[in-house]
């Protein structure tokens, strides 16, 4: 009978407190193929692909660019190329896609180049999370990187809404970086939002154990894109897309097009 | 030109390190929707479901039960208790479901009740994964916990195979506990496989942090099944299902059961 009792008052008590809290959700899914479990459609979605998509997307768009188009295939990077007046830019292997300009380094698009300038961006593991969001009707899509961390953790306190931290994984699978991004949001905003979510909390705690220096961090735990893209030699842009707020802008999705918020 | 050596050489030694090692591989996959992404036919698959189906599994075969015959619904469950001398236990909600006569706590098979005989368990995540794992033809099948963590790390050990440990996590959503498990496993065994895999990586960074007192961390960071769990009055549950190595024995799935190795 006290039992009985014991479980009813928790039971009451924890609803009474959600209904107290009153504050917006808070969701991380690790992987596109998780992003199904969670309400889309009635939560602002972050996408997130550290290294590098949304790095380089929060570097073109603070250094000025007018737009960036993502496309999840060279063949469709090259079409538009062909069709507008934009840069077409996409790796594949850690080489430039044949048929493109550029690559998709943060480096390859300062000020003097990109400025006023549309950028076709073929990226695949990004640009598929991207439209599975919009496909799910999403209330709104913006891209987060350590570049670009503090403009959006302002938005999503700003907004009041309910909030999925949506990593781009490589293909589906789980990955060290984008987890730390997402840890690193949580860790800054989470006294705004109500958070049952133990993917959250996960990656909050390698983010805590990963702030004092990130890219060490990524070396020593041999992070199998820390691997990949040092194999390339691209430390240097490892470093910059683990560099917090050097381009603080916030990219938001809007008609087929990422621009400055 | 330079760069490009670098990259070939940098290239080349990777792949040359693989071939030495020559090490099984071992991958953590966090939910059920991702085991897809791994190669389950050539691995050896640990079904992980530490609250508490797996836990409970190994309590009643250290306990002396002959074999645990594991179902995915309660209807199934009441079928086979009509068809054969088997004892049906399983819950919904934290009670014990209607039409079966037990609930699925490690405490409810001590060694007078269950030795000699067969049980029919009954639990969603965990049956779900392992029947998956069977679908897709696992070299073998075996069920870890805290409470049998040796004895599964002997025996993966001892095989020389590759390894896929398989969290059974809540409604495909990635849970702690489960994670804090592969981590354990990982964290004894790690000499002997060759990991490429970030889940793996962040699950032992985070058995790492929790270590110490497993029960304090699941409790600190308000993991979604503590919560769930102790509002059911199960804390005693939580505790045992969190304690290593008390029922070390090693439950392998053998035409349709789980039978002690």
């Amino acid at each position: 009978m006290y039992k009985t009792l014991q479980v009813f008052f928790n039971l009451n008590f924890k609803r009474l407190k959600t209904q107290i809290s009153n504050k917006p959700s808070l969701y991380t899914s690790l992987s596109p193929a998780l992003l199904h479990l969670y309400d889309v459609s009635s939560s602002i979605v972050v996408i997130i692909d550290v290294l590098r998509a949304t790095s380089t997307i929060a570097a073109a768009l603070h250094n000025g660019a007018k737009s960036i188009i993502p496309v999840d295939s060279v063949a469709e990077c090259i079409k538009l190329g062909k069709q507008m007046e934009v840069i077409t830019a996409g790796e594949r292997d850690g080489q430039i896609a044949e048929g493109l300009t550029y690559g998709n380094s943060p480096f390859t698009f300062p000020p003097e180049f990109i400025k006023g300038k549309t950028l076709v961006l073929t990226t695949t593991n990004g640009t598929k999370l991207l439209h599975m969001a919009l496909a799910e009707n999403a209330k709104a899509i913006v891209t987060g990187s350590f570049p670009n961390l503090s403009s959006v953790c302002n938005y999503l306190i700003s907004q009041k809404q309910n909030v999925i931290l949506a990593c781009a994984a490589w293909k589906d699978k789980v990955n060290l970086e984008d987890t730390l991004f997402a840890g690193a949001v949580i860790n800054k905003i989470k006294e705004n939002f109500s958070i049952n979510c133990d993917a959250s909390k996960m990656a909050e705690i390698l983010y805590n154990e990963a702030k004092d220096d990130l890219y060490e961090f990524m070396k020593n735990k041999d992070a199998s894109h820390y691997h990949r893209l040092t194999s390339y030699g691209l430390e240097k842009d490892i470093r910059y897309c683990l560099t917090i707020d050097i381009d603080n802008v916030l990219p938001i999705y809007k008609e087929g097009r990422l621009v400055a918020k």
